[in-house]
């Protein structure tokens, strides 16, 4: 297929790999050319825009930052829909908002056009791997005829409804997520409070009822007082406002996750965005006291990490 | 070895079983004797009371219900520590108070004999299959001389620390476990709210980063509402009420654990004490309107659940 890829970072570079790989025609565009050119020199050709990637091509895919991004990608000036020959399917699959999702899917229709919301979770190692989870929303003959691509860049590919429903399906994905980083950050400096030894503690509790892959793949990090991400505090600090958002407009109260999104909202405002997600132990821990958590968040400050 | 074994319940009952299958001479005591029955006829030795039970043996275990329970069993009038030829160690498996461990350990120590507290994560399957968790705290020497009593009832086997070290190890992973439920039961409020299919959704995000065995467990049971126990609420809520009373004393704030803890404390003031520690996920479903979650709420309170 005639491929347009926007958005080749981190995750989207190792995604458009694989459609490479597979075969396919591609299309590449990014706010940064530089971070294209590992695709480019393998083949891909490069377009100045995303209308300008998007003329002509069979399917269009984006993976961008935040859901302002997503509105500039699509409907900005120099957008998607504003090419005279567009894609017969575009997906999304940037973590965004349900509602967003929607209106791209209306304005998609609009213009003859098929609109996926199709986010991820597996961060760079499921990228690299193809072995991300890819929650789809979309009409049903659109998805179809796209499954094969997704099919090329992950291994747990689900159909979960309409368009906005494959974000709402990533929302609930990072709501139990909260429920794991929060778990981990208050159980950890009750440990170390309480003098505890936190490795031996984890390989009491890690294989039984209260296990996580928060615990297993966090808690070492923690232990050692790695904080490098994984995934990025303020991208999570982003899904954690449309969840909050979309809960609102549904009259749902969700308690644990309004605690969850002030805390990353402070860890955020504290200079820690570029952390990754299990920052959070860290800041709960110097909050209790502990030196050894203060003195690893003055460095990651000073490193304007 | 010669060994007493009070409390023959759900969990004990097997513990105790697999003491004697390893060759173990046992007496038992437990307060409704039926339940000891099991064990008598495979030859177990029937005491009176906890002081008669703990006369002339090697070691006592005990595995009651509360930290009450727990005190009354060693210091009440009918006491382990009445005994006049009293045991050499003795091991509360109770999940109990890191305060009341070391309270026992003191007045353990002031009549010759070594006191652990090793208590275990793993639920009725883990005890019959000799799979717990066994999170042990006690002086070195002590813990050594009863070590394969610990493998004989359980697979993970970690010596924490001294006295109290065990309760503390079984406090971090009851914090850990109530982010993973308070996660659940919002994320699963979510998706009912949005539309979305659960088990679909479950499907997407159980191998992910949000995984946890929660949600492996609980999340099937909750989707057919089936909240039997495996853990009773009651228990739970026992459990995080002295987890906070811990951290208090430790000048801690752990405010999601605040949180769940008001949530099951409803939940048991509501007649759902007896129910599976994830109906949780139910209320939080019936306070946010959900029709379904309501009956089933309805059906368990009216069965006296």
């Amino acid at each position: 297929m005639k491929i347009a890829f926007l958005g080749t970072g981190i995750m989207g570079g190792h995604m458009a790999g694989h459609l490479l790989a597979a075969g396919h025609e591609l299309t590449v565009f990014n706010r940064t050319r530089s971070k294209a050119e590992a695709l480019i020199s393998r083949g891909a050709r490069w377009a100045e825009s995303p209308r300008l990637a998007a003329e002509g091509q069979d399917v269009l895919i984006s993976i961008v930052g935040m859901p302002d991004d997503v509105q500039e990608v699509y409907m900005g000036e120099q957008g998607v829909f504003g090419a005279s020959d567009p894609p017969e399917v575009v997906i999304d699959m940037t973590t965004s908002t349900p509602t967003l999702a929607r209106t791209l899917a209306e304005a998609a229709t609009a213009r003859g056009i098929a609109s996926i919301d199709a986010p991820v979770s597996g961060g760079p190692v499921g990228a690299e791997s193809a072995s991300l989870s890819i929650m789809v929303g979309g009409d049903t003959d659109a998805v179809a005829r796209v499954w094969s691509l997704f099919e090329s860049m992950g291994k747990t590919v689900i159909h979960q409804g309409g368009p906005g429903y494959g974000q709402h399906t990533k929302m609930v994905n990072q709501i139990l997520l909260a429920g794991s980083m929060i778990g981990l950050a208050e159980s950890m400096a009750y440990a170390e409070a309480a003098g505890l030894d936190p490795a031996k503690v984890i390989s009491s509790i890690r294989d039984g009822a209260a296990g996580s892959r928060a615990l297993t793949d966090f808690g070492p990090k923690i232990l050692k007082g790695d904080f490098t991400p994984g995934f990025y505090a303020k991208h999570y600090l982003k899904d954690l406002g449309i969840a909050l958002d979309e809960a609102a407009r549904m009259d749902l109260k969700l308690p644990m996750l309004a605690l969850v999104q002030g805390f990353y909202d402070r860890i955020c405002r504290q200079g820690l965005n570029q952390c990754g997600t299990h920052v959070l132990s860290a800041v709960m821990a110097a909050d209790q006291g502990s030196e050894q958590a203060s003195r690893a968040l003055s460095g990651l400050k000073s490193a304007g990490q």
